[in-house]
């Protein structure tokens, strides 16, 4: 045997609560690449660090090896700063479509590498995968092309960018080992820290359509990310953003995608509008443009400017019209009163089943399906008024979308004050 | 999708500490035995027992899952009453060998299903094997028609007990799940009730060269046995033994076996002797035979005479020359003393190097291998006798033998006595 550990004695070491050196991390992660750990051994590994954790040195060292088992992009050839964003996802969080543009249009390169959606949280990729004629793949040449002549660029993470991450997440996904913060935050900041990114700005969900469901973990999470990055030479902040009701008055593809041109010119949800706002400042601030007003450039149509030249540059028309899906059904306000609840989880899930998102990799997703919301919580809200519309081509998914939604939300009587999170909780650097 | 429960929930029920219901469990052992959970879906499970535990439900409920996954024996109709024992497995433990035709010249059946030895602790098996012209493998006709005569059977288990067991212990052993008390406990038992044994003695090692190290897992793991058998209707007790240091003066297949039978000559080493006659005393009470002295069938012959008619039987010649390893190398003692150290797992890790035991399981094991010890822990030892006496038909493996003994044993000032345990420390029922 010509390996230099044995798969067995690092699960044992792990399981026993002990600390893997570099050379057993540069190992098992580099062996599991070649195939030579097996995948019943990596998962067990896997469980071993969800339940008994991992150091801050080995979650930098296990982030590392994944980085090299692959390329690393280079992007210091461009004339602009570079700065990117990664949300860890959440229901109608759509932010990543207008904020891209956005901040492109204020002078910076923005080389968003996005993925496809699993579970009840939508993906970037899907999303614009509704606009007729785009695609998502482009070659490294095309990207760089793009950045230095639009600023912005939204594609797929190709295959040779942390592989060991792409089978990694795919085995953690059915083992039940999504949750160990070690690997969520060492999966993200492989890919972002191979992307090539100068700059970072995290957006780590918290509530109940979050990962995260309680701050203490998500404020765990973020320290873990930004120390991984800072770590890394990539200036990295987090925000903690709040997850309880869904980002916004959409989710869905298609829908999310005709909220954000929406916001593009200069209309659309508040919490939209302000968290767009927000991020983009921060991913400014990173490259020390700190005199530039991001909500001007939404104002003058400048970022709508940029939207129209990203969408086009990968073969989309967006002037078209979006998909719209065949069928829909109203839920409608109970009682007159205050909508105090809209939880994103039910909302999430419900979308998810109406053909919005996928749950094996392969599934197809319908670009019209999803949920449309008609009030925030806070509003004032009068019976027989709708509430949710929800669209899908597949009309006997309403059964269970609705089976989703029983106790998604809450009217209290009138003069209520429902008790809210704010929409940034915290902020980490 | 058809089956009642997905694989990912139920990890993530017992990652979260939850108990599994019967209906989980009964779905789960029986799914990965169809295939339908996989691999690496029952690795992260195993890791998550081990980590986080089982109820006595949770465990009893188990392995009746596995006894459900094959066939069930039944030698109800057997003129002799049944009666079994298991040993957790220890360095040199060749007890079986004697005590099988010890209790069955008793007049009990002993109907012992074995297997073969994997790492450093030795298989019956691989021990009988080296009797030229033995067979492990009988059909369950004639397991039947031997117990009927001859009273006394050691065979393979056959492929149609307990497959979940079998193929779970396979998963375990790659995984680094294989110290889970609550898995190492149905894993036995189920084997032993689908063996379908009347009364069962559980000879559970403890020290370095068991799988338990201390006393207070291996009462754990007596405890859980004993109940999951006494619920199952079979008569079990257990006794913790000693493990500190190898049983007897032999470690490896045809050594054994020549000590196995100077027992049934009347003599051998003095430990082997008291575990045989305490394990077939306890054998005989389970059955109600208290009248009966063992000793009496040790000193007239009638141990040896069902030991000759067993082994022929089973197409192995008794007065056969056993095989005898082609190379030897002479450990001798440092300085006049007292041994108060002899560790069961150095001996037992290199007694496998020189080829007694197998890596993998598809490994071959020679015959003649292992270790020959010339003074037990407690003996006055002078400087330049031989201490150990290493065994192997390929002197290379010499060197890592040699290797794995450093630190193995300990010579004290003359006068000098050690604190040794006792050989049996505790009796659970």
């Amino acid at each position: 045997m010509s390996e230099a550990f044995d798969a067995v004695d690092v699960i044992v070491s792990k399981r026993e609560r002990g600390e893997l050196s570099d050379a057993q991390i540069d190992w098992v992660v580099d062996a599991y690449t070649r195939g030579v750990v097996a995948d019943e051994q990596m998962s067990a590994l896997a469980m071993a660090i969800l339940l008994n954790g991992m150091s801050r040195r080995e979650i930098a060292r296990w982030t590392a090896a994944m980085i090299a088992s692959g390329e690393r992009m280079d992007f210091s050839s461009l004339s602009r700063p570079t700065a990117d964003k990664h949300s860890t996802g959440g229901v109608g969080d759509k932010i990543t479509l207008p904020l891209v543009p956005l901040v492109a249009a204020c002078g910076v390169a923005v080389p968003q590498l996005s993925g496809r959606g699993l579970g009840h949280t939508g993906g970037t990729l899907d999303k614009l995968e509704s606009i007729p004629g785009w695609r998502a793949t482009l070659s490294t040449t095309e990207m760089v092309a793009q950045l230095e002549d639009v600023g912005a660029v939204i594609c797929a993470a190709g295959d040779r960018l942390a592989p060991a991450d792409k089978k990694l997440y795919a085995l953690r996904d059915v083992t039940g080992t999504v949750e160990a913060i070690p690997l969520i935050a060492s999966s993200i900041m492989s890919k972002k820290i191979a992307e090539g990114t100068g700059s970072l700005v995290l957006d780590v969900k918290v509530g109940s359509g979050a990962f995260m469901k309680d701050v203490h973990q998500a404020r765990e999470l973020a320290e873990t990310m930004v120390a991984l990055g800072t770590d890394a030479g990539v200036t990295t902040v987090a925000l903690l953003t709040n997850m309880q009701t869904p980002l916004g008055l959409t989710a869905g593809n298609a829908l999310e995608v005709r909220e954000s041109v929406e916001v593009l010119a200069g209309g659309g949800p508040e919490d939209v509008v302000e968290l767009t706002l927000t991020l983009a400042r921060e991913m400014l601030a990173a490259v020390g443009r700190t005199g530039v007003d991001p909500a001007e450039a939404l104002r003058d149509g400048r970022a709508m400017d940029v939207w129209k030249q990203m969408i086009r540059a990968q073969g989309g028309d967006p002037d078209a019209a979006l998909p719209v899906a065949r069928h829909t059904h109203e839920v409608r306000v109970p009682a007159d009163g205050v909508l105090t609840q809209l939880d994103a989880l039910k909302v999430g899930v419900a979308a998810w089943r109406l053909g919005a998102g996928r749950a094996r990799k392969e599934d197809p997703v319908q670009a019209g399906a999803g949920i449309e919301m008609h009030a925030k919580p806070g509003a004032s809200v009068r019976a027989g008024e709708r509430l949710l519309t929800l669209h899908t081509d597949t009309p006997d998914k309403f059964d269970r979308a609705i089976e989703a939604l029983d106790g998604a939300f809450y009217i209290a009587p009138d003069g209520s004050r429902p008790d809210l999170l704010p929409l940034v909780i915290d902020r980490i650097e």
